[in-house]
């Protein structure tokens, strides 16, 4: 069966107090948007909807970003849900097959659980996902007969009875693309808001005689984000689940409290993760490498074997191979360090490929950036690039090569040859002590100003 | 109604195990002393009366720097509360207003909380602040009949009836500053452990005929600090408040519990604030500005759309115009950076003025002292500072000057210049794999003996 | 009475899903066998024999280097734990003391809990290590007559009126050690699993007459390790105990909850821990120092009123003064910094010696190392190292002397005399603008291309 997505991200969430749409906050270094959508991946949908309302250019961009098929439906009034689905509707046009309707900030909802609803599908016309509250609260109730959902209440309309019911409404809901616009076609909006409620398709449905279920999922799915702080609680949850995940995939944190995963992270069994470690999105960590305290990893690639950190920056592009240790006060960009290389101290490496045994020195910096572009610096094998010499990109410096510490490289180094830049030292003897009299000198001239 | 407030800052809090007196210890890089003092600065107070005993210098000289105008009375021995409130007397003399009773141990009485007690004072003659204790245990019971406090009585003194009282007494007092002094002065010592409670007035105000109640507050605003366990729960529930505060204005964070917040730190909507970020007093960060991951930022002010970090250290006089980026590993003190600077990679920005649109390149370090004076750099809009420039001050770089990387720069560049201060560089075909072998044989050599 | 520690230390560890035998996954920066050894040297044990199957070479090595004295019995099947108690029989042949089994997966059994085992041997045959359960479960239970142990019920062979029984089997264990392989040698393996229980000896040991008790521990002393989340739970109980402990001896920590500490790590009082510090193995702090945030020590010893940090590394062979400052971005390894002398910014100190009241200029590098071998850094007092300094070793500074900013110090420089190494200066009025034109027309081409 093919199917479409809806999304639902029109809101403004105005208890979000931001300038961006809601649906575009970030959990795990990923809009809640985007979540949505992975989720709704499982069901490889041939059609992704998105109804944006709110900020709709920048919702419709990271759509986009992360579908490139994606299409966008705008929503310019904020009518109800029913309403919102309904603006799919002209993209949807002629679509034969299913659709189900998510929630941009709603980002929980596990693959597993649409998988089960579509298979409710085969056998219902109308398949609505609840969840077991354990304080339902004012959500919407649930009204099953056996199997068969025979409607869902809002709180307000429920009699003591239905207010009893602990099985809740998601706002999650999967028909036919046109059964659903059929009936959404006839929801009314003589409620107290004045609004289009999607619930009410299932009363329409059941009163034509069609069928209708409710699938369960757990609550925790379908936690929604409406202000900061219940962001930054949906963080504290993914990043709960994803710690637990890597401890059970064999990964050694000391403190998981103190490791944030980013929603696309991938380590490796037997990797070691210090405390206070930080991924961005696109990392994959190997087996058996070991990531110091302070570390912060961003679209890098890190090998079996090799050392990361303490306090290293690996930004994007970054390619560690085998047995490589990036040490202290490092960052790394664009740039491929070979096998059993080594930068240990306050280095820079930009725009770089480097080979393998290669020793970089403290302070060393490749200066790729002249002011308006950006240039390569190739380093070969077994270079020993002494302390804190300037590589003036572009340049490369062969096998075996070698550079004396303080130059400022500017030339090609061919393999084997030795680089000095350097100016002679002089050493005058009794100057220290002179100059530092001339100064105190001064400053006692100045003071007395 | 003018007032005093008089703070009871005189114990030596053994259990801290220190040789810093208690109220001096910090919450929020601010004494708890300094947390009482600005509790009471809401009732705009005349006078400021800090009752100090061990360490009193120390007390004084914090009392001062935060209040020039405070108020030493000194309690040379610790004969009880009534007998600390005492020696504020003499500070007090002819003062016609009120007093109120703060302690430098209790550093979370809310501000409204004393104007409440303020407002009580209109009614009755003696005012206590009392709180709903979860556990009572052995506090003090404030026995009320309808509106009027009828005494305090000590846990051990208290009947079963009195014990089953959950109101209990937090030891703030507001009074007319005469009539708190005339009370205390009728105060006996006989108990238990010899000592002046400050609590017995309220009986004897009674017995006099006066008028007494008490107003209540929350408990945890009554959380007094006695050891370091308790200094850390104390400095806990800050944080967890001001993270609270923070998102409900509108600040993203991905792990609130790990951003430390200062007492007077101020961070704008929409900004966003990674994990592992320390704030120490005196910050500023105005809205949508990105605060990275293991960024310290203290006496520091960030505008709009300035991005710090990760690994950033902002020092006191620290000042980012719109749309700066300071980066990875860079260290800026006293030093204004222009809109749309930036200093990204490894470097030392102090004592220096930096125009708009410059960049400065990785390993730049301002030369700022000369092992006698501290010196300063200035350099203009749109300059570019190649990689591993030493500026070494006082210097100054013009509009569109550059400097080559690696360069001493001991001589002010005019506009457009550019200023080279570098060996040429010798390369030396085959020397490096010459001088590998050498060292190898020599650490052989050096090894067989 | 003499004793011999037998620690168990052959299983694989499934649920770990590691390459790393069980017992070598650290806790708090020791193998959790090393933390069942430190616990047995309370007894002053003559004999450690460690019961290796699993990485039985690499458990072997661990065991040695914590005691070298380290015996190892090889368990090549995995018979149950009278089985892996009896392999230590050849190596305790004819040892006439007392011998206790411990588990090198069981890594908190505190010292105390031992003494009483060793105390309650003076009038019991046979001791073993009992615990109330919170929830029992599936923990075998202690059958306790009186002081008497009757014997040790497995859950899935217990009665109800047995699994009623809340005080459970640790499995520690104490008999001389003769008695204790004779009792094992009449141990069954007719069980569901075919294995040899060591709990069987209780039975036997009173069907012989012999008298068996138990002396009871904390429940959370025999917290037992089988998953990675289990040793992040190890770890968090290590964290949470030392944690309270410093607070308890005078140490300040804003946020206890971000301090990491190590098994050996020693802070003394009125010293203040900013947040996100990190011990590893072999830290001495004093007293009234200041470790600021973001800060990584290992192997190192800091003095009284010395400054470390924020962001500064300490590695092993750190040895800091009073009084010294080590600041952001600073490594030092293996190197004594004397007092009063400063590294404030961007530094790397490794192999090196420096005198007291020096200061050390920012991007300061000790070149410690050539390729091939490391060499020595040696700097005197009241030094004055100018930014960027580049001190390739061996090399020595003489008191008082100093090195101009941007200086590669190559040859050994003499009491108060002045190093500079520095090309002059050229200023090419103008010939920055020419080349951002020049820049920016080829990157024109570039792009036409």
């Amino acid at each position: 069966m093919s199917t479409a997505l809806i999304i639902l991200a029109a809101g403004q969430g105005t208890r979000m107090k931001s300038d961006l749409p809601k649906v575009l906050h970030q959990i795990a270094h990923a809009p809640m948007l985007v979540h949505a959508m992975k989720a709704g991946q499982v069901l490889e949908p041939e059609k992704i909807v998105v109804v944006a309302g709110h900020g709709a250019e920048l919702v419709q961009a990271a759509a986009l970003e992360w579908d490139e098929s994606a299409l966008i439906a705008n929503q310019n009034e904020q009518l109800g849900t029913a309403h919102a689905v309904a603006q799919a509707g002209p993209q949807l046009e002629g679509f034969e097959g299913d659709a189900i309707v998510l929630y941009g900030d709603t980002p929980f909802i596990r693959p597993e659980t649409l998988e089960k609803m579509a298979a409710a599908r085969a056998e219902h016309d109308v398949v609505v996902l609840g969840f077991e509250a354990q304080d339902p609260g004012r959500y919407g109730r649930l009204v099953m007969q056996g199997d068969t959902l025979e409607r869902i209440v809002e709180f307000k309309d429920a009699s003591d009875e239905e207010r009893a019911i602990t099985f809740c409404n998601s706002g999650v809901i999967a028909a036919p693309a046109k059964l659903l616009f059929d009936l959404i076609a006839e929801v009314k909006n003589e409620n107290a808001a004045g609004e289009y409620y999607l619930t009410d398709i299932i009363g329409i449905a059941r009163a034509k005689g069609l069928s209708a279920t409710a699938v369960a999922c757990d609550e925790s799915e379908t936690m929604g984000v409406n202000s900061r702080a219940e962001l930054a609680q949906a963080e504290a949850a993914f990043q709960a689940t994803a710690r637990a995940e890597a401890l059970d995939n064999g990964i050694t944190m000391h403190a998981p409290e103190t490791v944030h995963f980013a929603h696309d992270t991938h380590v490796g069994r037997d990797t070691i993760i210090e405390p206070n470690v930080i991924f961005g999105p696109g990392v994959t960590v190997e087996s058996g490498a070991r990531l110091r305290a302070f570390s912060h990893l961003e679209g890098a690639h890190v090998s079996r074997g090799a050392i990361v950190g303490p306090y290293a920056r690996l930004r994007p592009g970054a390619e560690l191979a085998e047995d490589t240790h990036i040490g202290n006060f490092v960052e790394v960009k664009n740039a491929t360090i070979g096998e059993g290389s080594k930068a240990n101290h306050l280095t820079y490496i930009g725009d770089a490929t480097i080979g393998d045994g290669t020793n970089i020195g403290a302070g060393t910096i490749t200066c790729n950036y002249d002011g308006v572009m950006k240039h390569q610096t190739t380093i070969g094998d077994r270079v020993f690039v002494g302390s804190n010499t300037m590589l003036v990109a572009p340049v490369s410096l062969g096998d075996d090569a070698m550079t004396g510490s303080g130059s400022v490289v500017t030339n090609d180094v061919p393999d084997g040859a030795l680089a000095l830049a350097r100016a002679r030292q002089e050493t005058k003897p009794g100057m220290a002590r002179k100059m530092v009299e001339l100064l105190k000198a001064k400053k006692k001239r100045k003071e007395a100003k």
